[in-house]
């Protein structure tokens, strides 16, 4: 089993906290996305999306999609629950997770992506040609991730975690978010949302943030 | 339990349909999206990120986000499952069911909702605020569209279904993106794409999709 990595990008950050979360360790390759190697012949071969994370199983399977890499790894190893346990904490653990992907990531990555000179006809994430980059994104994506740092710190108020009492993906999805937002889109957790900073600093001394 | 619906939009269609192949029905309740229904305080008071479909349990318990309420019901009645039956096909189908929303029906709603004089402020789906529509989205969103019927095309002259051998809830993205971009967002089929057309085809036969 082989993770195609990414230090600097947000989504394989995803992966590799899930799994260090469950104990799961595998080889890793870098992919340095900034260079356009996931745009390689060589990566495409491999994932025609060009996309990261892509995980290859041993039989040659491949995976892509941070979330579906994590739905393996969470029925492979069920424990701990990262995903929910009824069904109902499930669905809610995946709606959770989809706001914050929704609601926070995609602002943060169109806000960044439009903004960054690397990327300038690279306006689409993955293997999707020259695509300009639209500059009025920049601050429709910002705006975005200030709207998602409001919601989300009335929803601290009332929960410890994202998706209730228990740290689950919704969490790693909205600290990978967040850390992303505010170093590449520029976009820190404002004054004001203390219960946002409260579980940022609780979340980020988990030791899978560091993986 | 209430689903909380509207006939004109592709993700309540996506819900309905994997209802109606579990053979599960519930009260419905239509909201406007056009007339922004879905942005009024009586809506906003169910569900506060203004989205359809949203999903009202008996205790009260809002879910919303498809793939989440679709979860729910996968659970509740796994037969026939849609999701997968084992930690690989379960992450296939995910990955899958993600490629086409990713690929496919975001390039969809990209070109439409920038499209569409109704939405000139509401550039964002649901609960955004006033947002400007970006004109240089709608020619984006077309192309999306575009490479995602060729990429589909080359998918299925592989496999009988989206996500392999068996119908899943990648089947109903896909066909639930494609009758939105051939109808709002105005990219059928492209001739060519004859795999796409047969599984079209087949697909539109099912009770299900008429949900």
């Amino acid at each position: 089993m082989q993770l195609y990595d990414s230090k600097l990008a947000p989504n394989p950050r995803r992966v590799r906290m899930f799994m260090a979360e469950k104990g799961i360790d595998c080889d890793t390759v870098q992919v340095d996305i900034i260079q356009g190697e996931n745009l390689s012949d060589d990566f495409l071969a491999i994932n025609p999306r060009g996309v990261l994370p892509t995980l290859v199983l041993d039989d040659g399977t491949v995976l892509d999609e941070s979330v579906a890499i994590c739905r393996y790894f969470e029925e492979l190893e069920p424990q701990p629950p990262l995903m929910g346990t009824d069904p109902v904490s499930k669905a809610q653990v995946e709606a959770r997770q989809r706001h914050m992907e929704f609601d926070g990531l995609m602002g943060a990555a169109e806000a960044f992506r439009n903004a960054f000179p690397g990327f300038a006809n690279r306006g689409l994430a993955g293997n999707a040609g020259t695509v300009d980059a639209v500059p009025a994104l920049v601050e429709r994506g910002r705006n975005t991730v200030v709207r998602f740092y409001e919601r989300l710190n009335e929803a601290l108020a009332e929960s410890e975690f994202v998706a209730g009492d228990a740290f689950t993906i919704a969490d790693i999805t909205a600290l990978c978010t967040i850390d992303f937002a505010a170093g590449a889109a520029r976009v820190p957790i404002p004054d004001g949302c203390e219960n946002v900073k409260r579980w940022h600093a609780a979340v980020s001394a988990r030791p899978s943030a560091a993986a």
